[in-house]
């Protein structure tokens, strides 16, 4: 068995006739120019056992290992087109599971409409390791960047936000809740706001170290500062019922708002354009001032959160 | 220490300013299209204890990396432009060895004319694991594929072919040798015949998994076949003093043939322009032919190589 089995068999239909794949047979991919158009690149990576776990079953890391970069050109407005993939599989991941992560891959392609144009297939002896390298497209220009926050833009956020600190209490079996649990193994990238988010937005990202964390991002890309108040934050019902469970509210729900993988997006819009955000799904939870950083205030008082918490690898 | 201490005060110096790199301050780059031009786009990776040996300066993996993907770009008449990069530090790699990679990487970044434009920083408990994808730009419709061999090519390669793989044997102690030992731990990137080859050759590979399967993914993709003399294969003095020593010459030289890692250039051309890319430094080595597959002659003898040899992962 060889790399070229693998690309030849698992990967190659993955390319969908791409004429920018070259049916995966050769060094690289070829991409036109498209007039009018910007490239949005992200690359994120995934390693077992620090971005999932080893019990997560192969199909569902191929599906997180699209879906968390699909999330950046989300965040940017931008509209899937092609991507790359490297991965080292571990020897312990026989054909049955390298078959099982190329489906998961594979399906997630097809239903988010991106073609595979090429990479690299190798082995391990360390844990699975894997990088995408996503495309998408944006009218020139047009791209939304963390940088674009003036005082007065109201910060807001799509939801739930914590569903991804908690998907991870669900996939080591502290809560029992299939929902919570898919949230994390499979986190549903917001390309559904990629239109509104390139027409209103003045910044964006999307929520991967954590809302709070994010939200600094943007704060510091822009030189301003952000006040974001977590009695806004919007909760899935699961999240509200587990916060409402907690002898610690205010910890509890810190944990939620710098808790990493939500996979949502945080934005910041003009005032008149935040209606259309709304409408669409984004929930007002600040304001953006002169200063720096992030204030977070609960139930009227303000906190100190160290440094946007959990900080992911 | 987190992913954003690296990011900050590792890599960000090597987007050396580029616009599309948004200072790596962003979720994705923005790459502006550019009409009449093709981006050409590889991503390989290299994973240590695979690709390189654990004792390897960490200055020298990094040029190890991007190296072996240049290498692509120059095989497809390619000129260097961005690249993204997604590693994994394991916790052994301590805060120096992580400045030397750094160095090692901006130091070719600046030799070859190219720049950071985004990637992802993690940890793992596992080996350090790297990816690039390099970008290069090359005249629309211009990249050199793979599949345009003709029956009446010839075929040609650049030298020394097997300092890969005796480079490799040097690195273990097998042979003393610093210029081998240097072939393996940085190859050297034919940018220099990009030019040449976007100007002459119907088809093109770099060398990475051995001159004989790369001579086969050439006539497999062009739906051809190569007959290759092993007696014209241009050989290092390095490498044709090994080959005086060694009691088996013909295994030997099937072994520099098969080897991988010597990112040298095959490609073929139809006779007329096969006189340029001589006088670049290529070497005439066989021709292709109708028929399948790639036959392999040494003193006018045919051999029987299974499946191209040694298949790096």
């Amino acid at each position: 068995l060889s790399e070229f089995d693998d690309i030849a068999r698992l990967f190659r239909p993955l390319s969908f006739g791409a004429p920018e794949a070259l049916g995966l047979m050769d060094d690289a991919a070829q991409i036109p120019s498209r007039p009018g158009f910007d490239l949005v690149v992200t690359k994120d990576a995934l390693v077992e056992g620090v971005h999932f776990l080893s019990t997560d079953p192969p199909a569902l890391v191929g599906k997180k290992l699209i879906r968390v970069n699909l999330s950046d050109l989300a965040a940017k407005g931008a509209r899937p087109y092609g991507c790359f993939l490297a991965v080292a599989f571990p020897a312990a991941w026989d054909a049955a599971m390298r078959e099982a992560f190329a489906e998961g891959l594979g399906e997630d392609l097809r239903r988010f409409g991106l073609a595979l144009f090429g990479g690299d297939t190798v082995f391990t002896p360390g844990p699975f390791t894997a990088s995408l390298t996503a495309l998408g497209w944006v009218e020139a220009g047009r791209m939304v960047l963390r940088s674009g926050a003036r005082p007065g833009d109201i910060l807001m956020v799509s939801g739930g936000i914590g569903d991804g600190a908690l998907g991870l209490k669900a996939a080591l079996g502290e809560i029992d809740s299939p929902y919570l649990l898919g949230r994390y193994q499979a986190p549903e990238p917001r390309l559904d706001l990629a239109e509104v988010i390139k027409a209103q937005a003045s910044a964006s990202a999307d929520v991967s170290d954590g809302l709070v964390a994010d939200a600094g991002h943007i704060a510091e890309a822009s030189g301003i500062g952000l006040e974001l108040d977590l009695d806004a934050v919007p909760l899935s019902s699961e999240a509200q019922a587990w916060l409402d469970r907690q002898p610690d509210r205010e910890a509890a729900m810190v944990g939620l708002a710098t808790g990493g993988d939500d996979y949502q997006i945080v934005c910041t819009a003009p005032e008149g354009r935040a209606a259309a955000l709304q409408a669409a799904g984004f929930t007002a939870i600040g304001r953006a001032v002169e200063g720096a950083g992030v204030g977070v205030r609960h139930r009227g008082r303000r906190l100190e959160i160290a440094r946007g918490g959990w900080v992911h690898g």
